[in-house]
């Protein structure tokens, strides 16, 4: 079957600066844009490539912050330069896909939506183009807004939980069930609970609609973000539009998509996937993401170990690093900064660099 | 009282690769030309320094590697750039001593001669200064050759010994001692029987004679070795010295000064002396030999420790570095290497970077 893809879009969501991961990632280049696994390409090359056959590259769109956008056009040579879209300011995921909408409904009103977040992996790249496929298929023939839910394989805190109805799947795709309801990041016992149902699987950011759906679900729920976005119709693709969106992006309320549309709307599907997924949030979904040696460490970079167990190490090709006697450690050199930080430590590195 | 000077020459010894400092110490920047303690200065610049008052800078002269003669030139501006002696090859200090013993004595045939390493801490520089010239003074007077003891404080296994003979001092100067036996380096038994008598002092390497002493122990105990620099009598100072240099020092025996002279030689004395000396020859001396912080670490650098101790840490100033949970280790970065390394087990560090 060949699919119809002229009318998909990808949106990549690379605004984040990927504090957890310093000193790999730093605000002048997060780890979106750097090679975190060391296999040539980074996070955000990844991401567009992931989406090849299902999202032709002139329909891929990135929103990033201004100071990103050389980097996006160094790396992503393949999309239209115009189709970075820059945010003056840090707003959360809502006034950023109210901006890309409006865009994309400017100059595609039949689009198909797939939004991303430009810095997490996915194992299975086939499985994961035939759910987007899928997903993306759906949301041409209905009004719906489709999360893809990720199979909950531990009690994880750090996640939001979508609560799925199973009893019925959706007659036009039987892959999709309706959403009782999002949960934000649980505490351990919550987290728990959830896991040992099965109708309880993470949120990965991944959204799928077509235009007219997310621009009338902002619409009705946020009214205000809406207005900002549609009193710029006459101008998106035009040269005035940077300088407007300068003016007014800053007015926007900074609120994530989740808390302004996810949860307030009735038509929202869940496709509950497995494509071994991981948000790349933390040094330590790094070490759970990479094939260790028989040590145990996961060393990316000209690295050399001795006497040293589960480790995950990140430097650049330039540096020789040699390591002994370390048990469970993060060590990541990064340009300026050097971090050793045991991996069961990790959540103090935000800590180690605010402020500076 | 003025002590004369005129006559006083240093000699800096900074031929060696400093192989146990990696990878502060590299082959191209070898750790006498680097800033060890973070104080501003370089070993061999601080070296220089101990001495000044003692000699004057137009009469310091530097052995050292032909490539590092642009290194010397840019550390030590103060002295002339023609007493850089470059030996094309190392053949340890014997023949390197030869060589620039000859060169003194065609320009200065009285000179007094004090030879240094070029990589050794002094904490009290005015005691020093008060032992070397008080040395220098004796070797004027006599055909003495003087090596400084230190005063051995701990069973050290790195370094070589000098048996003493308290019984008499010398006449001359009360606080010289003639000397029994040179001692390789022991081992702990040894080591800890020699700690336990008084009279056996570690050798600093720090020698003091007049040149007409040394030149005749030469011809005396190394006839061979002393007939290639007395044959290069008619070129020291002029240009065909390096061409001649670079032809014959090559066939020098490999042999250090005190197998080839001193421990051959009679009219030996020791100056028995306590001035807070390290030969700073492993990152456990640095350790040793530098103030800690509270928690016991010795950090050089921009260095930010949690919950760490007993570490010494040693990074360039341009690299912000940040360290949690280490107990008891090394972490040095330099240029393009990063080492971590348990203290206790530096000794594998030369073999980590054999052949490399």
């Amino acid at each position: 079957m060949t699919l119809q893809t002229e009318n998909n879009h990808l949106v990549i969501m690379a605004g984040g600066v990927g504090s957890r991961f310093w000193p790999m990632s730093t605000p002048e280049l997060p780890k979106q844009f750097v090679d975190v696994l060391g296999c040539g390409k980074t996070l955000i090359q990844m991401t567009m490539e992931r989406f090849a056959e299902v999202v032709p590259a002139d329909n891929v769109w990135v929103v990033t912050n201004a100071c990103y956008a050389a980097i996006v056009r160094e790396q992503l040579p393949q999309m239209p330069a115009d189709h970075i879209l820059l945010e003056p300011c840090r707003r959360n995921t809502a006034p950023c896909i109210a901006y890309v909408s409006w865009r994309i409904k400017a100059l595609d009103p039949k689009a198909n939506i797939v939004v991303s977040p430009s810095d997490h992996i996915v194992m299975d790249v086939a499985e994961f183009r035939r759910v987007v496929s899928s997903s993306l298929q759906f949301a041409s023939e209905t009004d719906a807004i489709v999360t893809l839910g990720m199979k909950a394989t531990r009690p994880e805190t750090g996640y939001g939980y979508i609560q799925t109805d199973l009893s019925t799947p959706c007659a036009r795709n039987r892959e999709m069930y309706r959403v009782d309801s999002f949960r934000e990041k649980p505490d351990l016992v919550t987290a728990q609970k959830y896991v040992a149902q099965n109708n309880f699987f993470w949120n990965a950011g991944i959204f799928v609609w077509n235009v007219g759906t997310i621009v009338n679900a902002l619409r009705i729920y946020q009214p205000q973000l809406s207005e900002i976005f549609e009193q710029l119709l006459p101008y998106y693709g035009t040269e005035r539009e940077q300088e407007l969106i300068d003016e007014r992006f800053p007015q926007c309320e900074n609120i994530s998509i989740d808390y302004a549309v996810l949860e307030k709307a009735d038509e929202i599907f869940c496709f509950p996937a497995s494509f071994g997924w991981s948000d790349l949030g933390t040094w330590g979904s790094l070490y759970d993401n990479k094939p260790r040696d028989a040590q145990g460490n996961v060393l990316i970079g000209n690295v050399e170990c001795h006497d040293s167990h589960n480790c995950v190490v990140h430097c650049t090709q330039e540096k020789r690093v040699i390591i002994q006697g370390l048990e469970g450690y993060i060590v990541a050199e990064h340009d300026d900064a050097l971090l050793i930080c045991r991996l069961s430590e990790e959540q103090q590195i935000r800590k180690f660099t605010e402020g500076k």
